[in-house]
């Protein structure tokens, strides 16, 4: 660990704070329109900052949406290439009579700091800016070859992203992405996500009757559109949360011995897991499987909910003629989106109830991805969270799914390191997101680190 | 059958039209509190008619929202005494732009009247004003007593006569009611309806999390309202749509096997009413039992909806912490709506899925109600009827609810002469609704037949 990056950031650490809130002040908010402007003042923002840390051949690139900020250092010849990759647009602050200090006017708390973007992600893209600065600053040079890859669309589905990196390998090319878009497993714990569950997100669209129906006059011999798909959705699990499309399991890929051993080493109590963050009578699930296990590398299939029928205040006898199921299922790794869209839309083709035809639609669909601990690159960033740190680096997965790393992966074939420093109650998407001030310097001695390592 | 009668409503049938227009030009919709002023002046309306009709004692009557009208007639000691009831509120128009004529300008098209309240019920509760009026006219005095209870809150619930009649029943005492708000089973074939089905409507409250999660972050662990709902809710019936909650059926009373001889004989195409009304792929519902049969006395189990979770367009991967459905259950003669809400209860707290919590409210509830074929008035009201339509009449019965019909039964202790004039395809509630002039003048007629013919 270089000592005098540390000294650095420390030094520059009230500067480097002031920068991030000016950032955090722009509410670049992808999703409405009236924010357009903000959105592309902080694309600015961000290209101005790239320029000034050290890096060279700033673009930003216009797309159809909101665009994106490209640049690089490619001066180690004989060095790894690592692709930054954050993104600058931020979720609606909504509620806004739930913040305790306006959204967009960054406040310290508790030595947290909030605001809206705060961890998610402005603050955490900052901290790769915030490495190169430092280097630059103390070496005159970089360790390795790095590329910068700035989006602003990542709240709003990240279309444009996508498609640049598709259509773009040779320039994106590196050896390794590197991500700080999670949290720790908990506070001081150095961490590492070593893998996502991919999705499949489906319509299942009933229909029954030609027309609403009159539960009076046709109740008893009329097939009903919701009830349709209950009936049918009703048996796609068991009692235990099993599905039971055949087939549904036959690629699913265990996590290996060693890494279901470090999750079952981690700090976690179920009791606290269900009181604090689920709130239910009691956790469900498969059985014989551990939680951590069940949510991030077991597959999942969830209804989130059925348009159709009557569903406000008072009574309506109405016999619905369609209804609307939205149905996702989490994959794990090695299940592929195409062949699991496949067996639900066969399975659910096969279970219609009598009377009631089914169209299934697949909205959106990425695989799982995972990454080996003893790739050099997650090897080396485990080193230098743990060099900084003081602990030994967990590797944990996320359930959820982060889209650009399957991007990486299937276009420009590399790994991504996902080396996060927010917290797990740090309230991303909600009123009063926060971001721990500590971590955020802590964030950028590691990754600062994680460079001067893995190019040495 | 009285010639004089006859002659009299042809001599009077332009003027009776002139008349009915009026009453239906005031837009006397009950829901809308802007219209309040023509519900009231629709109340008028009625009690002028009665009057002029030659009925006595007539009584506007405050209620919480919307008058009740009253008159009788009680001069003939040693005669029966009916109770005619009707309703003077209509439903709105809405949506407007697929009316041909506008809907409170009564207009004829091919022999029938087009507008709102046409049928339902302005039209048919003005054939026993005019058939009173005939009767004061060719004979001088009625055949026996009549009373009059119109209500302007039918399609709002009624709550205010249900209290009325529940508190006034040595005033409404009566030996039968007489309600024209149903339809003949076919045009020109002499209809009586002989029993309604009741109708227990519910709300299932589910609740799982404490507040909706993300479903990459929890899924596989935790509970899921509207899948808690859809496992517990596509457990209630077979594939054939049996209802499987215990005791169920225990208490259904058949109907007896001249009734059912009876709807056998009725004209009646499975092919057609799939076709034309229903329209899906095929009918459902118990086998061995016909159509007819299950849509008329056979109780079921209907979900109208489900509210909770995401149903907007797009995608959202949310795990609902709440989701409550709407549930209604249709009864057949015998059963209590107390007793078949707390079998539905238990069922429901004995079946919820682990994890989730349930609540079921019961929304309103009201029993099946049948009338015997044999009961003098309704065997009268058959031969007035057959007199009058020169064909035998039928007897059939109506899968939906009519419960003014269950208040008579239950306060009054009377059964209802359901003897409605409309056709099937008036278009009750909807755009274009109409009533057949010919079954103005035909109802009118059988009315005053059945006065005359009760009353000798």
């Amino acid at each position: 660990m270089s000592q005098a990056a540390n000294d650095y950031i420390r030094t520059h650490s009230a500067r480097f704070l002031e920068e991030l809130k000016e950032f955090i002040r722009i509410p670049s908010i992808s999703t409405l329109p009236e924010n357009a402007g903000d959105v592309a003042r902080a694309a600015q923002f961000v290209a101005d900052s790239l320029k000034a840390a050290g890096l060279e051949n700033i673009e930003i690139i216009p797309t159809e949406r909101h665009p994106l900020v490209y640049a690089d250092w490619l001066h180690a010849p004989s060095k790894p290439t690592v692709l930054c990759y954050g993104h600058y647009d931020v979720q609606p602050p909504d509620p806004l009579e739930l913040w305790l200090s306006p959204p967009f006017e960054p406040t310290i708390r508790d030595g947290n700091l909030y605001a809206r973007g705060s961890a998610d992600d402005k603050g955490q893209m900052y901290m790769h800016v915030k490495a190169i600065e430092t280097l630059f600053a103390v070496h005159g040079t970089l360790p390795l070859n790095v590329k910068f890859i700035v989006e602003g669309e990542e709240e709003v589905g990240g279309a444009s992203i996508t498609k640049y990196v598709a259509a773009n390998q040779a320039k994106l090319q590196a050896d390794v992405a590197l991500v700080s878009d999670t949290s720790l497993y908990a506070d001081g714990v150095p961490t590492l996500c070593t893998g996502l569950r991919g999705l499949v997100y489906m319509e299942v669209e009933a229909s029954g009757p030609a027309r609403d129906l009159h539960s009076g006059l046709y109740g008893g011999a009329a097939p009903n559109a919701v009830y349709g798909l209950i009936e049918l959705l009703g048996k796609a699990k068991d009692a235990d949360g099993r599905i039971l499309i055949p087939g549904f399991y036959d690629a699913v890929a265990e996590p290996d011995a060693a890494e279901l051993a470090s999750w079952k080493s981690l700090p976690f109590s179920e009791e606290e897991f269900l009181a604090k963050e689920v709130g239910s009578s009691c956790l469900t699930g498969e059985p014989g499987r551990m939680v951590l296990e069940r949510v991030w590398s077991r597959p999942t299939l969830e209804v989130h909910g059925i348009a159709g029928g009557f569903t406000g205040a008072g009574a309506k006898t109405v016999i619905p003629a369609t209804a609307t199921a939205k149905v996702s299922m989490r994959m794990a790794p090695n299940q592929d989106p195409g062949q699991v869209y496949q067996l639900f839309a066969d399975w659910v083709a096969a279970h219609t109830p009598a009377g009631i035809h089914t169209q299934v639609r697949r909205l959106s669909g990425g695989p799982a991805v995972v990454v080996s601990t003893s790739h050099p690159a997650i090897h080396t960033a485990a080193e230098a969270a743990k060099d900084v740190m003081g602990r030994e680096c967990v590797f944990i997965r996320s359930g959820g799914s982060v889209p650009i790393v399957g991007d990486f992966a299937a276009h420009l074939g590399i790994p991504t390191v996902m080396m996060g420093f927010g917290l797990p109650d740090d309230g991303l998407h909600s009123p009063n997101e926060k971001f721990k001030l500590d971590n955020f310097y802590t964030g950028t001695m590691t990754i600062a680190h994680f460079f001067e390592k893995y190019g040495c």
